[in-house]
């Protein structure tokens, strides 16, 4: 997804690092949601190529990658299986997945914003488009799950603002004509090392202004439940 | 998206117009359901831009004209921030909001059936595609919000049917090859104005027959909560 | 959508009946969710024409069959209006509607492959196409209804296996030449009478392994609540 600025090998084996550690954040909430195997297959699969069938479907880039290139298709199934078999030492080892996950993140905003602008976007809407391809397959995880997209929700580690920073240095890149194998690393490490942060800080995106003025306050429930069912827990 | 109809520069000020009040919607839910900053942009853009890209998506218009034209997707971020900082203001104002809301409806439901037309599909089809502009941004918003998507609910004011009129009044006009500028703006006229009055009069749409025999029947929930939140209720 | 393989009228009248009764089971379920007439008829067509839908878009076949064939766009409309009016009759003949929908459930397999494939995908690809314009539908179905999609719960009888062996026949015949009307015919079967099977010894397919370590263990509930309802019940 990162064309003519790595090795094609290079960058396929990226692309498959980023798919296998989306998917395993897939499966891994199809276990916690109790689904049979074939849903954790499936959550694994639109977990992984979601952000990347959405903006491909967007550019007009059809049949999408995620159905043309073999690779893309088969490696959420290995995801799947080895959470399968192994989720209780997988979730132990949350936070190397955390590790890959923010290096997917990285990877997929810039290679998405990168796609984008080679099919002839213009630079804010291949940013965009770059967003969605790294975070459209969590939202799509969510909502098959039937959660509230943690992408939107105040309580968790900034995951937005890290993919809106490498899709927007890759924009400007682009604009200055200066991306190159050098800024397009530059821009997923800048993402990568953002959402670590975040992680280890736990830096949170404010909520509106005046809030409690209209919106009842909620707990901080450390379970993961969902917003709707802490207001439930308080009413 | 009214090829033709008004100048354009009237059609893209009407255009920005129904995006920004669709945009509002999607942030004051977003705000409502306690989102970060973050999630009340992704809310109000999906709101203000999801009907009128999966239109695009169906008749091949690719990339969707929310991706080409930066003032759609510009807008919704104006709108989210404008609720980000003075959302008690703009829920008291609800009363306008709504009017404008109705305004969106109506151009949306026309404009969306008169772009389908004019990509080759059929006046059916393209009437289902005017109603789908016209309310499919608010069923994502919904959707992603994890809540029952307040169109298909019956406990709400009619919303589907003063699209499906504007659209069929359009697909009517296009049948006897009567579309001019007036008669485009008497089914916006039409639908807004259908809408209103349900508003008004809280007009609402029947439910299946026989109900009570099979459907356990719950009490109305003036606090806006979900209709599977209050079956839990009474449970 | 089977090309060449039955005669056109007969395949049309197949994918009519398919239709027909996914969008019974979507005007069913909208009935239980107690939506008004349209979200009755905006779940039936979602049921019927979701899966078809996502596939074309796929492809790149737009406008989508759903738009372009009255038939496949009014008979959903059919569905829901027979729902809306009897459903405690259409309720009480749910060994029949299941039967049927197995029945679909095996020709939207078989059909999308085969589109798929005429399309030019790999057979991989076409197999995945196939088995999610079998399920793709109820999957929207259940997102739009607010529900975790059946598809990924464990505590259904298997829906996904009959889909996927199908998908998969269609598949290998391709692969060595040998798909003609009788083959199809053979998989469309298979996928049924196992559909059937499934049925009427509640074949389920397999959680993670080594759940209790990690997982809170649920009680079954009869009555169709979700998973994560059942799981605030036993909080």
């Amino acid at each position: 997804m990162l064309p003519q600025l790595f090795s094609p090998s290079v960058q396929h084996t990226l692309d498959l690092v980023g798919i296998f550690v989306f998917a395993i954040s897939g499966a891994l909430l199809a276990v916690r949601k109790n689904f049979d195997v074939f849903g954790i297959a499936v959550l694994a699969e639109v977990t992984a190529l979601g952000g990347g069938l959405f903006r491909d479907l967007i550019i007009g880039a059809v049949p999408p990658a995620a159905f043309t290139d073999k690779g893309y298709f088969v490696t959420p199934l290995f995801a799947a299986l080895l959470v399968f078999f192994l989720h209780p030492q997988v979730e132990r080892i949350q936070g190397a997945v955390n590790v890959f996950d923010a290096a997917g993140l990285g990877l997929f905003c810039v290679a998405g914003t990168t796609k984008a602008y080679a099919y002839g976007l213009n630079l804010t809407a291949s940013a965009a488009l770059g967003l969605a391809t790294a975070v459209g397959g969590g939202v799509l995880r969510d909502v098959l799950a039937n959660e509230v997209p943690s992408l939107l929700r105040w309580d968790r580690d900034l995951y937005a603002v890290p993919a809106i920073v490498g899709a927007c240095m890759v924009a400007v890149f682009l604009h200055y004509d200066v991306l190159t194998t050098f800024t397009t690393a530059f821009a997923v490490t800048a993402a990568f090392v953002l959402r670590l942060l975040a992680l280890r800080f736990h830096w949170r995106a404010p909520r509106a202004w005046n809030r409690r003025s209209t919106v009842r306050e909620v707990p901080e429930d450390g379970l993961g439940g969902g917003v709707a069912e802490q207001e439930k827990a308080t009413a």
